[in-house]
């Protein structure tokens, strides 16, 4: 189990040379999803050397075009790369119409079939599951409708301790299934060894929470808590709280706040407003609440 | 009078780390036009210190991502830059209901107005005129709608010839102005000096014609006719003719076959398809047609 998350972009606003409007890349127990596509996307999973062919699931957050106007982009792309398997896109009612139009009207067709799961509840709900991985929406307070996205690995199965079945030589490695599984073991004379005995739980899960955009919003930290890692925006510095509130937007103390009370074990910051021209003092506000800190720069890989 | 061109991005298809999608800054006679807006547009308009302010007319080619999907970018970030001024874009039918569905959708505002003229006609017309410019469409063939644009100076006044009016004690500078605008002038006996007599042709005027995307299409040459500077495109060498003609794109040698024709006195050539690693190919390939040439690259200039 593995959770690496490459930053593609994570500046607010308008697209500069050195400063890309949001898009992550998550690899989760080996699941692999694209969250946010701002304009220039494409751009930075080329320069990242990320495989077009790896994405099948691209989660938005809000149809502000900082965190969107890149994703038609993208999909006329995998269409020019021949892409044949299905990609799911998940996203605020609206998205499928626009997307639609711009591909009828650009005469885009692709081979694949571009399956939408639009997004109108104001609960989080669970949009996506398989075996491996669930992914569930964060209800975010901004100017337009807004969510952020819960990743979580499952449990794995319980790992087997061999200095324990060492001791019971009737258990044998065929029956190593069945105890991974969870199972008791029956010895011949009908003994009942719990699983318990024979098993050490399975490896912690990990888990990502991408909040962004947002404002202050304390109810979500139910929704987040003990995440492994919590991307949370912060597009302003607490000098400028009024205005953040205006434009339901965060400070880097606010989100060091709900990092704090949903006790993550690691904060990520972005979307920081192009007026702030040292991106460390970001760092210096949020770390007086909430050490354990990165800021998000573009190209930036953070493996746990 | 003067014209510069600034090459924006000259490659087809997808937007990849050094290769971006068509786009063109034109000044001519004071004036400042934007054609074509692949994605990634305002990022080099940035990257080439273009000031965004001078941007008044926006010219699009055809509803192909590689030409358009940066528009709505920009057009947003006019409104994050608070533009007050007008905006013109012209461009096939579609392009308003499909900008303003996506301003609606991202809940994008501007203060300024945005002044759609959908074009239509399969024939060149006149969409742009002003004391100084005219813009007329040039129609071209592709798979979907698509005009190259043809930029063109209007002839200055006539320019005094001092040499001569220094002949007549009678003419004052305050008879220059009639002069410039072509009248003859009478002296106090009645004489009738002609105007030609006293005054100098205007300067030479310049044009620029802008023809992408498009298969060779012979009867654009009676409308570029002695241009100055023609950008024609060729996405592939002439090894490749039967795609070119299957996609309806050009080849480099069908480009200065173009030029040739239409005596143009400088080509631009672009577009490249990403199949060719070496694009030098492309120049060798159409000078042996027409030698006065360059090859267009993002951040190229060409002043005249």
């Amino acid at each position: 189990m593995s959770l690496k998350l490459t930053i593609l972009g994570c500046h607010s606003a308008t697209p500069r040379v050195n400063a890309h409007p949001t898009s992550q890349y998550l690899e989760i127990n080996n699941r692999h999803f694209l969250i946010d596509c701002g304009e220039g996307t494409q751009r930075q999973i080329r320069k990242y050397k990320i495989g077009f062919s790896k994405i099948d699931h691209i989660f938005i957050s809000h149809l502000h075009g900082d965190h969107f106007f890149g994703l038609i982009g993208l999909i006329a792309t995998f269409g020019i790369l021949n892409r044949e398997k299905d990609l799911h896109v998940y996203g605020p009612k609206g998205i499928k119409e626009l997307i639609n139009m711009q591909l009828k009207l650009s005469s885009t067709w692709t081979k694949y079939t571009l399956i939408f799961h639009e997004l109108t509840s104001k609960k989080s709900e669970l949009i996506f599951e398989d075996e491996k991985v669930t992914v569930h929406t964060i209800p975010l307070h901004h100017r337009v409708y807004t969510n952020g996205f819960l990743f979580r690995e499952k449990e794995g199965l319980r790992k087997v301790d061999l200095s324990k079945t060492v001791l019971y030589p009737e258990i044998d490695t065929c029956d190593y299934q069945n105890l991974k599984n969870g199972k008791d073991f029956v010895l011949e004379n009908g003994t009942v060894i719990s699983n318990k005995t024979l098993t050490k739980n399975p490896n912690k899960t990990k888990s990502y929470a991408f909040c962004s955009d947002t404002s202050y919003k304390p109810d979500i930290v139910p929704i987040i808590k003990n995440v492994t890692l919590l991307y949370h925006e912060a597009t302003f510095l607490n000098d400028r709280e009024d205005l953040a509130k205006k434009t339901r937007h965060s400070t880097a103390k606010q989100a060091a706040t709900i990092a704090l009370n949903a006790t993550v074990e690691q904060l990520i910051i972005g979307h920081y407003s192009s007026r702030y021209k040292d991106i460390t003092l970001f760092k210096k506000e949020a770390e007086t609440v909430f050490p354990n800190l990165i800021l998000a720069e573009a190209g930036k890989e953070i493996k746990i």
